[in-house]
Order: structure tokens, then sequence, then C-alpha cells
């Protein structure tokens, strides 16, 4: 029996014990975004590093200017050549959980529930991004528990920020380059093209996050008073907003298209080939019409377009009834997922010109940053992409798709940029697992045969 | 002497009285909004009627589906001709007194201190409408003490529900439309121009107020996942609302000027004299820039022009930080103010038909229909009006101004469409009475010259 047989094999007799350590950590509600669970963030923090240091591992939570980070590594067997070092990095924040009312099971307290493919574990932060992680994590126990060490040198980085923008995270691996060096990322928190068709990640979104605010008067008003002569900050804020997208779904921010490059022919064929169902998609969530660029295809929408979202809008009366009130203030959160050559600095900066050139010269303007990341590209020919393309294969019996996705890991270009390292990004999330929505999910069948890929992968990089 | 000559004495001579009575009814917390409250609100009505019973008036608390009315009677002096059958209206309700804080004295211990026009009596519903309510009971007062009777036959009708929309008046008026036969309705809800020059008010806006609810997808949305094909309701809300005004301040919504006639010059003329000042009028509010349609004057704006604002507007992700979610649902609350000429039901559908009209195929639309009420003109050729000019004129030496109001009173339409009653809007307010806010205050040279003005259209109106 090889190692990474044996491995598997120990996975296989001891997945309840993996699942335990997992749902655990699910019921720890590390809200990054709420400040009221920051003492909850420390503790999902603690979770992992115990988990970790149970494992061989040497792990501390360390300080950063927001939630704390999890540092871990692991020299690797230490006898014969030592193999590539492998940095693996995921979170263990999660976004809130409301509307609270829709879901069917309290958010964390994680159920196994039966689903369409079988069972599946309802908690906020099942798949995104605990549930993942906690595959390599039970991957690392497997080769732990068989053989005393680890396959090769392994560092970790369990950040707490995923979720709010990841702000403090490239300073910290700014100011730690040497602990961090390696020779590969291993990420799980994309997806799989379907249940039983695994995928590897190529190409990223990335994401600017503005909070506009705008102030009218200087107080509430009487719309019966005030009404036809005083501003009204939520006619206005409308208006603004209302003008980003034209009717064939372009977005007429200045300047916002400037310096993006259409995929390569390749790509496109590759995509082309990939069947993907647009109706049966957008079917799946309700609707029917797509509302991006409507000269471009359904995948260059979802992987290869920037987008513009408002996620949040809010003012005035919102209670029951009629209150004729002329409010003083209006508020906006507005996304912007962005593909490589935008600069995200630069489309802020567009944004907010945009905003000022449609509004009326009372209204003033209030701009919040919560993210700035690039788009990315990963390179298709390196060994690892190689290795993890194996390791799928021989798990699932077929080959893995290379896929884009439209969202966004700003931490996979920090690597990057900071420490010269390609991430490779091999994740098991599938689309109806209602990340970010009420009743997140993660089928058990993704998170076994991803923790078996990953003890597998670890086989193809051991020396 | 004349009789009004001598009704004008008795007052001045028992102002002290007037203002006990007027004070006793301040101390009396009937606050129609609040539960708690219910008993205070019938003692209210009850001090109404057992003053009105004790001027000859035969005076009973009668019960609505509500708080009750206070309705009472007089057949006048009874010989010779009865002359004009007087309806005056008021309420006896008063908006909560919160924020509490912020008063300098407990709003239901009314107390008298100086102000920058003299005396001035502190309360909640200090002038709205106890006060103004009280300055007809003294005007009744000094008739019936000086000549044992009432100058004409009069009804009395004073609610308990204005505050919270007088969702149970309509009701009643229809139910007692014979008690409720006369010539012409008065009421003392409004404003003077300033403390030297009276007013009457002769035209209202209607409102028409609507929520929307936008649903787009079947759940909440990943932006990364889902953005650039999902349709997102906030930004198809926004888009339509955002283009319901143009730049110059007109409404988009078709059919939304239909029928809408031009003031005559005669009221041009007036208005232009009255020598409103914009400048002041938006400075006040931190504010410059009128927001109305540009080729109409400021006060046609406020007055004679519908508008349109948007109350209220939420949806998604509102609060700290940042959450990349398309969520499924969005909601607006939108009002109109409407002038003479605009049908509200009609305003309405074609509102819904611009919103259908302006958002995607996959948005699905509900609307809630809060109020529907009718701009309102009162004919300024009536002996009534005619009436009250010179009553006004001989009480402040200066002719009244005819004025217009931008807000709403739907009772007086409520008047109009079920008792064919044209209403005289006489009243004494002044802009810094702090209506509906903290330190609500009604100086006592409004209260005094006010009842001695209601005295002279008795007077006025005796045969």
């Amino acid at each position: 029996m090889s190692r990474t047989d044996a491995a598997l094999a120990h996975l296989d007799a001891h997945l309840d014990a993996a699942m335990s350590r997992w749902m655990e950590w699910l019921r720890i509600p590390s809200v990054s975004a709420q400040p009221a669970h920051a003492a909850d963030c420390r503790r999902a923090a603690e979770h992992a590093r115990a988990d970790l240091a149970s494992m061989g591992f040497t792990a501390e939570v360390r300080e950063t200017a927001g939630h704390p980070v999890v540092l871990a590594s692991h020299p690797g067997p230490g006898t014969g050549k030592p193999g590539p070092r492998l940095l693996y990095y995921g979170h263990y924040d999660v976004q809130p959980a409301d509307p609270l009312e829709l879901w069917t099971s309290p958010p964390f307290e994680p159920v196994v529930v039966e689903g369409k493919n079988g069972k599946r574990v309802v908690a906020r932060g099942a798949v995104d991004d605990k549930g993942q992680v906690s595959m390599w994590l039970a991957a690392f126990r497997a080769w732990y528990e068989t053989t005393g060490t680890m396959p090769c040198p392994i560092t970790v980085l369990i950040e707490g920020e995923e979720e709010v923008g990841s702000l403090n995270l490239a300073p910290f691996v700014i100011a730690h380059k040497k602990e961090l060096a390696a020779d590969i990322v291993v990420v799980s928190d994309t997806g799989m093209w379907d249940i039983d068709t695994p995928a590897l990640t190529t190409s990223l979104r990335g994401l600017c996050y503005v909070e506009v605010k705008l102030t009218a008067a200087n107080r509430d008003l009487h719309s019966g008073v005030y009404g036809g002569e005083a501003l009204n900050p939520i006619n206005a804020l409308t208006r603004a907003l209302g003008a980003i997208r034209d009717a064939k779904g372009r977005i007429l921010v200045p300047g916002f298209y400037d310096n993006i490059r259409d995929i390569s022919p390749r790509k496109a064929n590759q995509w082309a080939s990939l069947g993907f169902d647009e109706h049966e998609f957008l079917g799946d969530i309700g609707l029917s019409v797509p509302v991006g660029e409507q000269d471009r295809t359904p995948l260059e929408r979802l992987w290869a377009r920037p987008t513009c979202d408002i996620n949040g809008i809010w003012g005035g009366y919102m209670g029951p009834g009629s209150k004729t009130v002329i409010p003083s203030e209006a508020f906006a959160k507005i996304s912007f997922r962005l593909v490589p050559g935008q600069d995200p600095a630069r489309v802020v900066e567009n944004f907010k010109a945009f905003m000022h050139a449609n509004v009326p010269a009372d209204a003033k303007l209030d701009f919040t940053i919560f993210g700035l990341g690039e788009g990315l590209e990963i390179p298709t020919d390196s060994r690892f992409l190689a290795a993890a393309e194996k390791a799928l294969a021989a798990e699932y019996g077929k080959p893995a798709l290379l896929i884009g996705s439209g969202g966004s890991i700003p931490v996979v270009e920090t690597f990057r940029k900071e420490l010269g390292l390609d991430s490779v990004l091999m994740g098991f999330g599938l689309d109806d697992d209602q990340v970010h929505s009420p009743n997140e999910k993660f089928d058990l069948r993704c998170f076994h045969k991803g923790a078996r890929s990953h003890i597998r992968l670890l086989g193809e990089l051991a020396p």
C-alpha cells in the first residue's frame, strides 16, 4: 500500500472525526464584519491553531491591525529531499448570517441533513471557507496519523478578514515574507464544475467596494412643507446610481473598460467547450434574462468582464405604513468586480467623479473604501497545476476542467505581488451551496472527495 | 356698542380664564398614536364636551372604531333669520412628545414663558390643535356670556385621530351626514404669514403614497458567482426611480401633469407680492438650489405644483463594512404631492406603468397604496371667505394674504366630497411654533388675536 493509499484509507475510516472538528468550528460565529463578534473571530483562530498544533505544526495566533491570523509551519519529513515548500491559505471568518428569518436552522448550529446529493452540512461557513479549509486539515491529519509527519514542508496562513476585504493581510504578508517563503500557494475557496466534475480555477475577478453617503438638508424635513424645493437625498442617490449602467448592460463610469484585454482564443475555445447552460444557471435562481453586457458570452460575463452591483441601500423611513419625510441622508454600498488590466484605485476615482457629476450641487458625498483588489490570471503550464490535475483525475476518474471564477480572492494577488508565488486554486464548492446566503451548505460528498484530493495532491508533490 | 364689540371686550377682560381652560386641556396627554394614552384621549374629548355643554351646546362624546369624537350643536339664537350653519372642525389628539430629553419643560405641564413675541405657552399641543381650537371655543364663550346664545347655528366636530391619519373620521362623517349638515366648515389648523400678517389658506396639495417591492432572484446571491448575469433588484430599482425626474425637475411619469391648470393671474400676482425669500427658506435648512420644476416660481413649486419624493428606500446589506450580496428584494416608499386636476388613482396607475416599463423583464413589482388624496382649491369668491377676510382685516389692520399650503388636510377633502362643503382655513400658527417637535409653543398674541378674529368672523356671519 502506497503512503497516499494509506492516508486515504485512514481518512475514510475517520471521516466522522474530521466532520466533528469541522462542525465544532462552524459553531463559532466568526462574523468579521460585526465588531460584536471580535472575540468569536479570535476563538475561531484559536480553534484552527490548536488543530494544527496537534499535528506537529508550530502554530500561533498572530496579531494584525484587525482580526488575528493563524500562522503555522511544519518542516516536513526532515530526511532525504525536502520537496517543494507549500503555503496553504484559507480564512476562518464568515459573512453575516442575516436575514436570519430565512434560515431553516440556526446559522451557527450546524446540522447534517439529506439533500439531492446525499448528506450535507448546513451552517454559515459550511463551505466558505471553514468547510474547504477543514478538507485540507483532514488531509494533513491523515498524512500525520499514518506517517507521523507531513510529506513536504508546509506553512499555513488562515486569516480572519477575507469577508471584509483582507485589508490587514497584505501588511502582514509583507512583514513576514521570510516565514511565508514557499514554492506554491494552495487555496480551496473556489468551486467544482459540478458534483462529478472537478475544476481548477485559473482566473479570478478583483473587487472594489465603496460605501457612499449622500447628505442633503441639515435635518429631516416634512415633504408637505418642503417638497418641490428641498433636495431629497434618496431621489438624488437613485438618480446617480441608476445612471451607472445603460440598457445594454454596459457600465457608464468613464474609463471603466480601459486596458481590459479580451480573453485568448484558446481560452475562448476551452470555455465554449464547457457547454455552460445559461438558461439552467439563471432558471435555478428564478431568472431568465442576463443583465450584463449583451455582446459577450455568458461565461465572459461571469468570469472575464467587470460588473457593478449595488449590494445595499438605505435611507429615510423604512417602517410600516407611511411617513412623509424628506430625510437628510441616504446611503448605498456599491461593488465592482474587476478583471486583469483594470486598476482598482483608478476605478474608484472614476466612480467618485461619476457620482459628483451626477448629483445636484447641494448634495454632499462621502465615500468609504472597503476593498481594492485586482483581477488575476494564473499560468496553466506549471508543475504544481499539473500535480493538482493528476490528483483530481485520480480521485474523480476524469480530467479537471480549467475554469474562471467571477469571485475575488484578493490575497492571491498579494501572494503573487509580494511573495512571487502562484496559487493552485483547487476548490470543491457547488453552485447551489448558497454561499453568503441563508442556509449555506456543503455536500458531504464534496467534503470527503475534496479531502481525498488534497491527500492525493500531497502525494503527488512529495519527493 | 355692537354685539361683536361687546364680545371682544368680554374676551379681553376674561383672557386669563380662556388661557386656564386651554392649559388645563394641554395637561391631558392625548397622544393618539400610543395605546397607553387611550384613556387620556377620552379625557381630552370629555374636557371639550364639558366646555361646549357649559355654553348651551348639546354635546356628546361619540364612539368610532378608534378614539372617540366630540359632536356638539347649538341651534343659534332661534329668533329671526337663523343665519348660515357653521361646522367647526378641530382635533384634540397630539403627536408623541419624544424625544423627551430635548424639551426644556415637561411636554404635558404647560408653562407661560417669555419669547421674542412676548408671552408664549410651551406644551405638546400648545398650537396643534388644542391651542387653535381653544381660540374658537373662547370666541364662542365671549358670544355666549354676552348674548346668552350663539350668533348662528353651530355644529362642532373635534376628532382624536388627526395625527394618525384620521382613518375613522370619513366613516363617521358618512354615517352622520344629517347631523353634520352645514353651509361652511371653519378650521383653524394652518398658519399666518407672519405674526403681524394674517392669512387664509386657499389651496392644499393632495397626497399619493405608494410602497414598491421589487423582487429579482429567488434568493440572495454572491456577487462574485452571479455578478454580470443575475438581475440585481437594487440596481433595477435605482434605475427606475432615478428616471422619474429629469435634470430640470420635471416628473417623467406619463400623464403626470394632465389636467393641471396654471394658477390664475390674480393668484400669481398675489403670490408674487408676498416677497417670499427662497434664499432664506433654503438657507435655513442648509441648501441653496431648488430641485423642482425650474420654469416655476418658488411658491408655485411649494403650493401649486406636484412633487415626487422618495421617503424611504432599503435593500441588501445595511450593516457596517462590506457584504458582496446580490439581494433578492429591494423596497422604496414614494409619495406624490398632488394639485387640483390630478386624479390620485390615475397618478398611481401611471406610476405603476412607468415602473413596469423601466425595470427588466425578470423584475417582479408589488405595490402597496397608503393614501390617495386629491389636491384642493378653495373658491376665493365665496361670501364665507369674504367674511373671514373682513374679520382679519379688522383685527390686524391690514388685509389677510391668500396663501397656499404644500401639505394636506385630508378631512377638508372629506367634507367637500361627503358633505358638499367648502372650508375656511383660518389659522394662527407661526413657522417657528415647533409643531410635532420638542418645545411646541403658541404665542399668546396669536392666541388672543386669533380668538378675537373668530369673534369677528361670527359677527360677520350673524344675520
